[in-house]
């Protein structure tokens, strides 16, 4: 049977070049010129001059488009976590693995941005993210107990990691993707170094 | 009409002898026994002893029985991080208000510990909890900001203030509330600062 579905599927399936990532444009900006829960999928499909069964061959609803990104974006650190070199302190394999997802996200700026407008405006996804930083910072918690930081060192790395990532991806995002988010990811754990010391004001 | 709504009010409700703490603790418990979706408010007011219409004159709904000290929790907070001396640094100001918050907490230990065991057994509870953090970490931001500090000063000093007391909050509850939760506070913003510092492992 599963061989049947998948040939059903291949016959069906056109190939759309960049089929996911016009969907993607399609989507934010209908999110952004609209509100998310006004907008359909079958408008998203439209506006991007494919079916609706092509977007959700590509995503399992209109959520995931904005969300879709996270587990990638967490393997990434979590990787970055286990490879940075034995020596490092709990808090610069945290500023390595950081230092990786802000190159990421810098790439695609334009993305991040107008993603930024719709989660804004909706506090459900709003919600969703603040779920989504959650599991990053445990995540990443998790990958410093497996390179043997004890508790609660790990989790204390990790979820100041996790704040000072998140107050520098809202400058950046302020700035209009202008700055340099890797940049302002370390700047940001050289304030928060400070502010934990007491030497700031 | 106000008046008419109010008098009937008082004709019918009679006074029940801390009604509140009565129907929390019998909230909790069947919290625990039966889960927190199982639970109907019929069954609280009459574990209680009381009817379902003086439960809806204390709390909103199920969830409230859960989260209705947040807003005083925040309140105390916000106080406290104002009543700082002139001088205290931000992250001092942060501590005062997390050592008062943590005593407020300690002195209902089987409430805190009742109420963990049920949020952790279900996901949307954990979301509520997640957002109710994040406002207080926000509204501690605001009244740092009120004192004068400056961003990202004042996000960073309130998020990583908020980490610390999440992380002792919860190893206070490991400990079945034994240990002494500002303690614990305290000393885990001691560790946050050796782990920004780099000199944690």
């Amino acid at each position: 049977m599963a061989v049947a579905v998948i040939n059903y599927d291949r016959c069906m399936g056109r190939w759309e070049p960049n089929a996911r990532g016009r969907l993607e444009r399609a989507a934010l900006e209908l999110y952004v010129e609209r509100g998310f829960e006004q907008t359909t999928v079958a408008e998203i499909a439209s506006r991007a001059g494919l079916t609706e069964r092509t977007f959700f061959r590509h995503f399992a609803d209109k959520r995931e488009v904005l969300f879709g990104g996270a587990g990638a974006l967490q393997e990434l650190v979590v990787r970055n976590v286990a490879g940075a070199p034995e020596s490092a302190a709990p808090i610069d394999a945290v500023a390595a693995a950081l230092d990786a997802a802000g190159a990421v996200l810098q790439e695609r700026g334009d993305f991040a941005q107008q993603r930024q407008t719709v989660i804004a405006a909706n506090p459900e996804l709003q919600e969703r993210e603040l779920i989504k930083l959650a599991s990053l910072a445990s995540a990443m918690a998790d990958a410093l107990r497996q390179r043997g930081v004890r508790e609660p060192a790990a989790s204390l790395a990790a979820e100041a990691g996790i704040a000072a990532f998140r107050i520098s991806f809202e400058a950046w995002i302020k700035a209009h993707s202008q700055r340099d988010l890797p940049k302002l990811i370390r700047e940001s754990l050289d304030q928060l170094k400070a502010v934990t010391a007491g030497s700031a004001a």
